[in-house]
């Protein structure tokens, strides 16, 4: 068997981790713009070897790990160069674009619209972990546009890493996604923000950070060079939750202002049932 | 020795289990108004007897860690019931108010003002833990007013537990801690509001959130009782803070709308740094 991971870091060194583990006999290609992530990837045994575009025609499986951005561009050229019988999956974290991006694609077929709900804050090659995927969730889109032996290779592949899939359409994942992920990490990017720039000048002031502050502003370590595209894809639905965050946000700071504590509690009260919604969350190990 | 610990939840019952660990011998004793509360602490053998005021004349030592609005009103009362040779600590996560409300009480000196930052997201004596405290910081204030050998017996058991100390006044206190404390709580119960709101009938879609959310979700669960009297009493500070994140918030999703990329990466390239920052943060373990 031959798979090839584009884009080496955190979500494809991870894929490619697993797809090692099951399959030892595996010939693992990696491809990736920088030289350095794609020299890390070897010396840590993630990938076999270097390739290039050439090297997918006779591949039985193609992971797409790119930022956003370079996989509407790239997608297309994948596509050209992979034989009849290669999948193409992708683990981007907006849908819609990257569907139209091969919408008319001649090897349509081939491809599969994946977004792996796995991650950590961290990227890169060296944060690659075996195990990231199991127990999460793969979303597939557009189904039906993938051959059908096609969508058995990539099933039973999603199923030996031990994720569960969901079916949805382009358009309702980026909404929905929207809400339980991008802005998560804008409230935690900003969070961190107000507080750094509030504090700039009194660093012992962390001191007095504890875990709660710890947890909120996790995600503000991400990538920025992932995140940017992301926002920049999704940007109606992502102004449309930030729109409705900063609204609640106004209305708890007026009830505060207003003295009306009696609706503060209220509102933390309503919110108390995220406890049951999280219990279905899997946790990342760390 | 004896112990008395007013309002056994997660901070008290927790320093009750670490006093227990350190000196077997003491007896500690329980006051709380929830009558459950203190059947289940006798039954996880968190307390040794319940108890009430006139418990604490002869206790070497009375830990209070009750809501902050019930803290002010029962303060001048445990300092009257207390002996002329009893330390006096608590927990509140205010400082101000609480100082103010024994600046005049006749033993003044029998009182330290302690805010440790330890906790989870849980409460009640079900959630004390023991060793909650190792490796976290415990705020004092205003420790020139207490007398010098209570300071003495106070850091003896701090240091056993393994908190480091930081001294601060209770006006620095509540201005740093609306940063890096309350927050993070109004952040997390607002994304919290904002995801529920929006997907209130489809439950489904939190298959989608993935370990991103979970963490900046997580103070969401926190009580509302006892969140509800600290934004109370710190209630200058913390609007403050939540007008300084909704207008971060708001010129991110201005660079979102007006296309201007280069500028959001900038802002989130400019908060990686809290990496840094966060690599002092002493984690609680769960």
């Amino acid at each position: 068997m031959k798979v090839a991971v584009i884009g080496i870091g955190l979500i494809g060194g991870s894929f490619a981790r697993d797809v090692k583990k099951l399959h030892p006999e595996v010939t693992i290609v990696g491809l990736d713009k920088n030289q350095t992530h794609l020299d890390e990837a070897i010396e840590l045994q993630i990938i076999d070897v270097k390739g290039d575009l050439d090297a997918l025609a006779d591949a039985d499986m193609v992971y797409v790990s790119i930022p956003v951005n370079a996989m509407v561009h790239e997608l297309p050229k994948i596509l050209d160069a992979v034989g009849d019988d290669t999948l193409v999956m992708d683990a981007g974290s907006t849908k819609r674009l990257i569907c139209e991006s091969v919408a008319e694609h001649p090897k349509r077929r081939n491809f599969m619209a994946c977004h792996p709900i796995a991650g950590t804050e961290f990227s890169g090659p060296s944060a690659a972990l075996e195990g990231l995927y199991d127990g999460k969730t793969m979303i597939i889109c557009e189904v039906e546009k993938t051959a059908f032996k096609l969508q058995e290779r990539a099933l039973a592949i999603f199923q030996a890493i031990g994720m569960r899939i969901r079916y949805m359409n382009p358009e309702a994942h980026d909404k929905h996604i929207a809400y339980v992920s991008h802005l998560s990490h804008i409230s935690s990017f900003m969070l961190g923000k107000t507080v750094i720039e509030k504090e700039k000048n009194e660093r012992d002031i962390f001191d007095m950070a504890g875990s709660g502050f710890e947890s909120t502003v996790r995600l503000a370590k991400s990538s920025p060079d992932m995140w940017t595209p992301i926002f920049e894809q999704n940007k109606d639905n992502v102004v449309e939750t930030l729109e409705e965050y900063i609204q609640n946000l106004t209305t708890f700071k007026e009830l505060i202002q207003k003295n009306d504590f009696e609706n503060v509690h209220l509102e933390m009260s309503n919110t108390n049932k995220i406890k049951q919604i999280l219990k279905g969350i899997p946790l990342t190990k760390k």
